[in-house]
């Protein structure tokens, strides 16, 4: 017998949408994104949608680019809503089987900020979990997951299983997820296989942001320990 | 104050060395491992290490392939100590940027299991956690521990933050960890930047193993319930 | 007006297919090679197609794993046939997005070979071509062709335009290029993004080999001169 | 004996630099460009360098994004010195392993002109050559390199043998390509593997730019004869 749902009122979600378009409605990544959200938001978490072009992110690796003289950078205003987040979703469009280069300037502003620690002294993201969406209409789903993920876990979130979902056609152009076809189905709809692994990501993203609510125990990642001399253990091996 | 250290006793690791050597005692991979395994067995975790080429695995994705007529396949051995750990790390030398191929070899294998679930409906994988080791001579570390850890993910493994570690020297042929200098020093011994990534890995791998000692809800990841129809709040989105 | 149909008599391809499958005749991918091999040999270009399974290939980065002790290794064999070869095209299935764990043992033994010079001092492999065939249920060609076109790159050979092509079907487990459907039809026959694709890769990799039948110039690249301390005009640039 | 030297007069290069960084002359990656571009400029070679940021082009797939309802778009601008070159480097500095937003960004810009044709009906890419320069502290040139030559080999250009180069120090935080240390030495200066691999990357591009001056034969790659129904022999292979 399957657990009874959840409630997991508590926690706050932020998904990111990394589509080139300017406007979040005529996003097919966005498209799918919804079903995510409608899953945790029936769940009770907080969630917001933050539409990466409907801010002007400055190119840069510092925390306030304007502090290296960009004439304007809204990340302080986006890092407000990351930094008290428990997940994280990464939603993007997949180009040349790669991520977009909205979704690179965003991942390069989160490493900005991986100096900050939280009072245990660890990375911030600490206690953070991150997710993956990707859609395209060929090809790509897997690898755009791969880099995303890697540096959310680089940065510090935990990766749940299974933790990318995304909708890709047949091999070749086509249509994208959620158009329309002219026989009035709807792509990308009776894909078992997306609906699926969206629910299961979905629901991990939830659990483990629950398990990690507390935070992670800080021995032997607590960045102002090392800074003190504290080297929890770590001995050279015996060399050859 | 950082926490104090912590004892895991009860927690089981298995150590896979992915070396194309076919003795263990030559691998440069396996030196920098020991850090790590010299670590958790210092918190009483049981460390296996497996080195694979110790171990004969037939190429294709089921679970034993002498059923499918190879004249002889260890796996079912191999996964028999998979199966009851809690934590997997994969050791791989770099080859062209990438993991060895025995490191492809080894993931196909523990994808052929991929049908399996626990009692709870879950992947097999659900409640293990996954990390890596990538050593090489100048390139490569990020991108072996980028598509491993995304194959761990998508089994089922959890990824705890910063789970990867290695040591490769600058740009071009040059020495390999462990080896030892004319000058009586040894490569990689004096690398901050490895031995906390070490430490931080193997720590993290413990932590998150103990948090997830009991397992991760079922709500939403029970295929068991998915076959029979399930869906777990899952609907399609409104379409455009 | 299009260019009259050249014939390429003279040209030599191998063909590698990487199937994790003993026989060839099981292989989906080999399906799809054979749709270039046809027209390879279409144009008269000598094509011969190794399964790299057929072999067995010894673990290991030297051209003869037997002289490191390894019992058995049919490498110098297969290594005759790549000699001579002017266009190489490496098939390979798509496993967790990634190509064949016996792909990378390819690679790997391909990669023993990089210390050797043709006669003008440059890398074996230059003059030669390389291209990708992938094939799968639904996700990874890109990947697997970015891989593989590097490694193939790296080693000297040249990479025309468009050098790839494969098959997947839409997202999630599905049938295989090649299999025959219940009502009759064919997976993958009907793309046309597949059909164009395998046929840009053929003729543009046998434009190629025929454009550098006489070898590449070998000023800067040979490196019996780079060790004899010839620079080639490089110099430092100035410093910051 | 090695080749003479050859006069490359005629042939057109152009270098971008996708640094983060708003001005070209803070770039490391524009350090090492600049050993290539002395090279090639020795040789004859018309070069220019393009340093991206100091282009505002707007983010989307389209030619020309003002038509798309973008405020300002460079691209127009920058595409013309593209059009008429023979040779494309692109440097990246690399952040999380992966090349600079900027970089995808460009990469998403050449990928909007993959529709033009040559008077061949060819990709207009057809007959142009690529190369990549990656800097960093730590670890990625080869993923960098890896996943922009595809794409450079996706729109139409050819990759020639061993067409990357770059510099990164051993893991960990570092300096950069060029930076002065305190005792007055130069970072990455006395590498040969970058030195060499430089002026490799360098006079291969050169070469094979020269050999594809009068094209590459259309047989097969007709996008025109593509549309008008000519399959160039291609057939489907027998299915199992």
């Amino acid at each position: 017998m399957t657990d009874v749902k959840p409630d997991y009122s508590g926690l706050k979600a932020i998904f990111f949408n990394c589509s080139l378009k300017p406007d979040n409605s005529d996003s097919h990544t966005q498209t799918l994104m919804n079903a995510s959200i409608a899953l945790m938001e029936g769940a009770s978490v907080a969630v917001e949608t933050v539409h990466v072009r409907d801010h002007e992110l400055a190119f840069g690796v510092q925390p306030d680019m304007t502090d290296q003289g960009a004439a304007r950078d809204d990340w302080p205003d986006v890092w407000d809503k990351v930094r008290t987040a428990d997940i994280l979703v990464i939603g993007t469009p997949i180009w040349l089987g790669e991520p977009s280069s909205v979704c690179r300037l965003l991942i390069e502003r989160l490493y900005a900020m991986s100096g900050q620690l939280n009072d245990k002294g660890q990375s911030i993201y600490y206690g953070k979990v991150g997710g993956v969406v990707a859609t395209g209409n060929e090809d790509g789903v897997k690898q755009c997951a791969t880099s995303i993920l890697y540096a959310l876990s680089h940065l510090g979130c935990t990766i749940p299983p299974q933790a990318d979902c995304g909708w890709i056609g047949p091999i070749g152009p086509g249509p994208s997820y959620g158009d329309k076809r002219d026989d009035g189905s709807i792509v990308g709809a009776d894909n078992m296989f997306t609906q699926k692994n969206t629910t299961i990501m979905s629901w991990n993203l939830m659990h483990l942001a629950a398990m990690l609510k507390d935070g992670i125990p800080s021995y032997g990642n607590d960045r102002d320990a090392w800074k003190d001399g504290n080297r929890f253990g770590f001995e050279n091996p015996e060399y050859r």
